[in-house]
C-alpha cells in the first residue's frame, strides 16, 4: 500500500469536490435563501484540505489495485464528511452526524433522510441534496475520471472498484473514453426527464432535482410527501419509466441511443429484469386489487410506481406500501434484495447475479442427475467464468453475513426486529425506506447516533459492493 | 430411470414400516389405551401395499444415482403417509391431512405439531409419535441398509441421498458395516440419556419418549408444557447435553466412544459449533440478565437449554423466548439456519457449510489483494474440493429460494410476515415452534390445507438437504 498516493489521490479527488460545492450557489443567490456563504465555506474547506493533500503528498501515479480500493473507499468517505458541510454551516443540519448521514445516503443513492420537514430547507440545499445523488448515482470517480487526465494511470483500477455488478463493461479501450461516454449517455437521459416532466407543469427546480434523484435510482425528493405532492399520473408515469431505465445496464443505453435497440432484447439480464419488474407489477396488481384498488388504473399507477421504485433501489413513494395486503409488501422486500442491472446506477444484489445464482443452482442439480454431463453456466450466449461464480458466491455470502451483523447491531439499539432488518436492507441495497420504523412514512431522525454511524456504513458498503471497503480490513491489504 | 426397480425397493421398505408399526402394540396393551387394533390395521394395510410393490415389481437391483434419489424422496413420503394411519385408525387425529403433516414432522425431527392436547393422546400414539423421529433421525433407510441385506448393491447411493451434510463420512469400506456403527452409537447414547433422565425421577414412558425425541433432535413431548413440565433443573441440564450431543456429527461420536476423544477436538466443525453454542449462550445471558432472568443460575438453565435446543433444531421449549429481549430472539432466528454439524442428526444449513462459507468469503476477499496467490479453502488441514464449493453455492441458492417462495405461499394463505417466514424456517431447518402465530408456544393446528401440505413439504426439503427432493423436478430426470 502506497499511502502517500492514496492522499494525494484523495487531495485531487477533494479539489473536484470544493468545485462541485460552488455550483447551487447561483441558484442560492437567485432564491435568496441564505445559503451562498455555507457552500462558499465548505468549498473553501474542501480546497484547503485537497491542496493540502495533493501538494504535500509528492508520489509517483503508479496506482496499484490496493490503492484503487483505499482511494474509492477513502474517497466516498470524504465526500460524505465534506460534502456534509453546508449543511452544518447553513445550520440546517444542527448535528454533524445526522448532516454526515444525510450526505452519505446522497451520494451512495440510498435515500434515506433525517430531515422531518423537508420543505423548510433552503432552496440550495435541497438541490445539493439532489446532486450529491446524480454525482454518486454514475459514480463520482468515474465522473473524475472523465474530467480530470491525471488519474489515466490507474484509472481501471478505480472504475473497477467504483462501479457496481460482477462484470464491468468496457465500451471504449480507453477507460476515460468509457467514463466519458456513460456520464454522457447519463446526462442526455436526465435532461430528457426534465424536459418530460416540466410538461406536466412540474417547476424547473422540481423538475431538475427529481430528474437527478430519478435517474440516480436515489430518491430524494424536494416535497415531504415525495412525488404525491404532484398527485398527476403523467409525472408519476414519466417517473415510473425513468426510474425503470436508470435500473438498466447504461451500456446497453448507450447502444440503444445509436440505434442498437436490438441489443436490448438481446440481453440476458435486460430480458430477467423486464420479466421481473412486469411479473411483479402484475402479481402486486392481483393483490392490490380487492383492497388497497379497486380501479384498474389507479392500481396500476400505484402498483407500478411502488415496485419499479424498490426494485431499482430508487425509493420515492406515492403510496404508503405498509398499508398494502400482506403479500404486496412481502413481494417488495424481495424486491429490496434483487435491485437493479449491473452497470446501472441502481443498488442490491443485481440481477445478474441473481440470475447466475439461479442458473448455478440449476446446473448443480443437473449433474446430479448426469454426473459425467458437462453443461456450463451461460449469460447470454458466453459461458461464464468459474473465477466470477466463485466471487458471486463470496459476494452473496458477505451480503447476508453483514445484513446479519448490522441486524444485530441496529437491534441492539433497541429497535424492534422489522425495523432493524428493514433499515439495514433499506441502506444495504440502497433504497432509502424500510420497514417499520424506518417504513416509507418515517424517516431516520430518531434513530440513535450508534445506528446512524451503522447504516452509513451500510451504505457505503452496498454502493460499493463490500469487496471494495472490506478488503481495507486486512492486515495484509496495509502492509508492503 | 428404472421405475420398477423403484417400486419394488419402496414395497421393501413398506414391509420395514409394517413391522415397526407392530412395536407400539404392547404398550398399547399395557396401558390398556384402545389403539392396538389401530396399529394392527396400519401395519396390515403397510404389509398389503408392501407386498403388492415388492412382488408385483420384479427387477435386478442394481440401482443407479437416480434410483437412489426417487427411493429416499418417495419412501419417505410413503413413511409419512402410511405412519399417519393410527393416528387416524384410532380417531386420534380425525383429519387424514393433520396425521399426515404430524407424522411427516415426526420422521423429519421437525417437530411442529397440530395437537392441542398432547397429553389427551393414547401413551401407544404418543410413543408412535417418538419413534417416529428416533427412526427418522439417524435415517430410517440408513437402518433398512443396516438391516436389509438386500439393498446392499446400491447402499451408497441410498446412503448419501438421505444423510446430511456436504461430505458423507463412511467409517468401513462397506456401507452396511458404516450404517450399523451409526445406529449402534446412536442407539446406545439414547440407552444412556433414558438411564439419566429416570435417574431424576422421569419416569421409563416419558423418559423413552424423550429420549428418542433429543437424540433425534425431534423434540415432540408428551407433554403440553413440553420439558417444562418437569421443572427440574436436573432434566433441562440432561436434556441441554444430549440435545448437543445429538448435534454432533456421529462419525465423532464412534471415534470417541472408542477412546479417541482427541479427534473431537480435531475437528474443526466440531469447534467450530461449540464455539457458536458457547458464544451464542454468553450473549443471550448478557442480554437476559437485565430482564427475563436477574439470577444467573437460572438464566444458564433457560438460555443454554433454548439456544441449544434451537440451534440443533430440536425444538423443545422451556420458556417462551417470544417474551424475551429483541436481541435475543434476532440470535435465536440465526441459529435457526445454522443448524446441526453434519452427519448429526440435526437440520438447518448446517455448521459445516457456514464454516466453509466463511471461509471462501476470506478467501474471496484475500484473492482482491493478492491476485496471484493461491490460497485454498481448507477444512481441517484438507483443501476442500472445489466441486464441493460449487455444490455449497448452490445449496445456499436453493434454500433462500425454497425460504422465499414458501414464505409467499404461506403469506397467501393469510399469515402475517413474521410467521410465514417464522413457520417456513421452522419446518424447513426441521426445528419445530418458529415465530409468531406458530411460536413456541402455539402450535400449527389453524394453518389451512394448502399451508399445512406447503410446510410439510418444506420438513422433507429440508431433511433431504434440497438436492435429493429437487433432481425429481427436472424433465430429464425421468427420461430413459
Amino acid at each position: 500500500m502506497n499511502i502517500i498516493l492514496t492522499l494525494r489521490v484523495l487531495g485531487a479527488l477533494l479539489l473536484f469536490l470544493a468545485g462541485a460545492l460552488l455550483l447551487p450557489i447561483p441558484v442560492s443567490l437567485f432564491y435568496q435563501d441564505g445559503a451562498a456563504t455555507s457552500f462558499l465555506l465548505a468549498s473553501a474547506t474542501s480546497l484547503l484540505a485537497g491542496c493540502g493533500l495533493y501538494l504535500g503528498c509528492r508520489s509517483s501515479l503508479d496506482l496499484s489495485i490496493r490503492e484503487g480500493f483505499a482511494i474509492v473507499t477513502f474517497g466516498w468517505t470524504f465526500f460524505a464528511l465534506f460534502g456534509a458541510l453546508p449543511f452544518l454551516f447553513s445550520g440546517a443540519i444542527p448535528s454533524y452526524l445526522d448532516a454526515f448521514f444525510e450526505t452519505m445516503s446522497g451520494f451512495t443513492t440510498t435515500g434515506s433522510t433525517i430531515l422531518t420537514d423537508i420543505e423548510a430547507m433552503p432552496a440550495s440545499l435541497l438541490l445539493w441534496r439532489s446532486m450529491t445523488q446524480w454525482f454518486g448515482g454514475m459514480g463520482i470517480i468515474v465522473l473524475s475520471l472523465a474530467i480530470l487526465p491525471m488519474l489515466g494511470v490507474g484509472g481501471m483500477q478505480l472504475f473497477k472498484a467504483e462501479v457496481p455488478g460482477p462484470t464491468a463493461d468496457r465500451l471504449k479501450p480507453r477507460i476515460q473514453d468509457t467514463a466519458k461516454l456513460l456520464w454522457g449517455v447519463y446526462f442526455l437521459l436526465t435532461t430528457i426527464e426534465v424536459l418530460l416532466l416540466m410538461a406536466g407543469n412540474m417547476s424547473l427546480f422540481d423538475a431538475v432535482n427529481h430528474a437527478f434523484t430519478t435517474m440516480a435510482t436515489g430518491g430524494f425528493s424536494t416535497r415531504n410527501a415525495s412525488l404525491a405532492a404532484f398527485d398527476s399520473a403523467y409525472i408519476d408515469g414519466v417517473v415510473t419509466l425513468f426510474m425503470f431505465l436508470a435500473g438498466v445496464n447504461f451500456s446497453l443505453h448507450y447502444l440503444g441511443l445509436r440505434g442498437r435497440f436490438v441489443d436490448y432484447v438481446r440481453n440476458e439480464e435486460f430480458r430477467f429484469y423486464l420479466a421481473l419488474a412486469v411479473s411483479g407489477i402484475a402479481l402486486i396488481m392481483l393483490f392490490n386489487a380487492g383492497s388497497a384498488y379497486p380501479s384498474f388504473w389507479d392500481n396500476l399507477r400505484y402498483t407500478a410506481f411502488q415496485l419499479v421504485s424498490i426494485l431499482t433501489t430508487t425509493g420515492f413513494g406515492t403510496a404508503d406500501y405498509e398499508l398494502w395486503p400482506v403479500l404486496c409488501q412481502y413481494l417488495l422486500v424481495i424486491a429490496m434484495f434483487v435491485g437493479g442491472c449491473a452497470g446501472s446506477t441502481g443498488g442490491g444484489i443485481k440481477v445478474a447475479r441473481m440470475l447466475l445464482l439461479a442458473k448455478h443452482a440449476q446446473v448443480q442439480l443437473f449433474r446430479l442427475i448426469h454426473p459425467r454431463a458437462v453443461r456450463l453456466v451461460k449469460l447470454g450466449e458466453r459461458a461464464v467464468d468459474k473465477e466470477v461464480m466463485q466471487s458471486i458466491l463470496g459476494f452473496f455470502a458477505l451480503y447476508m453475513a453483514v445484513f446479519v451483523l448490522a441486524s444485530f447491531i441496529m437491534a441492539a439499539t433497541g429497535m424492534d426486529l422489522v425495523s432493524a432488518g428493514g433499515s439495514v436492507i433499506a441502506t444495504l441495497s440502497n433504497i432509502g425506506p424500510g420497514l417499520g420504523s424506518v417504513g416509507p412514512i418515517d424517516n431516520f431522525a430518531h434513530v440513535p447516533a450508534v445506528g446512524k454511524v451503522t447504516l452509513a456504513l451500510c451504505m457505503l458498503l452496498g454502493r460499493l459492493e463490500l469487496f471494495t471497503v472490506l478488503v481495507l480490513v486486512f492486515p495484509t491489504f496495509w502492509r508492503k
